[in-house]
């Protein structure tokens, strides 16, 4: 057996998350069933950095699959895409040593978090930020995120399901920055919790529109309690950006 | 009666295009139910700048509408938008003098089509761009672009239906660009002729693929046949991105 990994980028919009479900439209099933076609196996298995929720969507996730086939990686990537239905394609196919594994490997993962705020909704954008009909005090914002960057115990931003031996995690990189009516929150770290990013979203959103002072973020952190921690942002202005691995550097986000 | 101008922004996908038809989905049935619904008036008409097709987008297109309504421009604006689904919105509602006409008074039209070409479609582009699976030569579509510029008969590039008591119109500038996988065709006129846009992008690919040598859009123009000129590009690329009237400057694009 041959083992790929898989560069893949898909819109979440009609997706239910990335995990097979029974009766449902999801990322694995569909890449899965698309590479089996090509190799002409029963069941092909792919191992993913990290699951995403319904809605959200993926510019560069990571994925990797043993099969059997002899293809080159030119011809299984053009095949698989020929395959995919147009809300998910395949960036990048490349055969890695058998120990590879997407999940397991992987070193840091970012996520990017994306704010429209302002009087009207951009329809172009509607299923790919979360539209607050607000001005935002973005530099606030910034401000109160400063205490999230660093090793930190994060079960405060974690919700219920699933409990995880520790929730202690590490953030190598935090940022906010305004593009007209659009704001990237851009996180990276070492692993993430249940919706970590949507809920440190929701919070500092609490402190943009000036429900919350900025000292609320590290108080909320300091507690350790879920429940005073701001409400989950939608999935749709979530994207996973890009995971990286310790053998080479980025998986480049593209274009 | 008051007269109000109207900047809307669509995503064309799921309308058949600005113009009202009987059981279907349309940009001007949606906006002008929306408004007289505000306003308590039977009927309300909405005039545009100029019509898009079925699955265009515009960013910043231009009606004007008369009513009776006494509601201030900002409470019809915020009303407007609480009526409007959310693949169309109105960025901007201005009172004007009564003999405003949004498609008398344009002096000119800006339309971008974006192409994007390379390997594997982006699946957040692929309703907002034209996906071409091969690298084209854009310094060849710049050089065989540039004898459209200027007072031309673009009978060439029109389609049968309407025809129109002249097909003489005037571009002022022309331009593209590329932004790694993305081209950005822009095209501002006095005017465009039915599907002209879209018979011009389709023909500059053609010189973009080496399907065509450069000269040859030179020589479609003056042959003036519609025959000779390359395949019409397909809707879901073609932006309507500014109507520039005289008594201002510009509707700004926005972000």
């Amino acid at each position: 057996m041959r083992n790929f990994k898989l560069t893949v980028r898909y819109d979440g919009t009609d997706f239910y998350g990335w995990q097979t479900q029974p009766g449902r439209r999801t990322v694995q099933e569909t890449l899965e069933r698309a590479i089996a076609e090509i190799t002409c196996e029963d069941r092909v298995r792919a191992n993913v950095s990290g699951r995403t929720d319904s809605g959200v969507h993926a510019v560069a996730q990571v994925a990797n699959v043993f099969t059997g086939s002899k293809l080159s990686c030119d011809t299984l990537l053009k095949a698989i895409n020929a395959k995919l239905p147009h809300d998910v394609t395949v960036r990048e196919l490349v055969e890695v040593p058998q120990s590879f594994c997407a999940n397991k490997d992987a070193l840091r993962k970012m996520y990017r978090y994306v704010i429209q705020d302002g009087r009207v909704l951009d329809p172009f954008m509607r299923k790919y930020a979360w539209f607050v009909r607000q001005t935002l005090d973005v530099e606030a914002m910034r401000r109160a995120s400063q205490c999230l960057v660093g090793r930190h115990d994060f079960r405060c931003f974690e919700s219920e399901w699933p409990n995880r031996l520790t929730s202690v995690r590490t953030i190598t990189h935090l940022s906010l920055n305004r593009f007209g009516e659009f704001i990237w929150f851009d996180v990276e770290a070492d692993g993430f919790l249940y919706n970590m990013v949507r809920a440190i979203a929701g919070s500092l959103v609490q402190v943009g529109r000036g429900f919350w002072p900025e000292t609320q973020i590290a108080d909320v952190l300091s507690a350790m309690d879920r429940k005073l921690a701001g409400p989950t942002a939608p999935p749709e202005g979530l994207f996973l950006m890009r995971v990286t691995y310790p053998d080479q550097t980025k998986q480049e986000p593209g274009n």
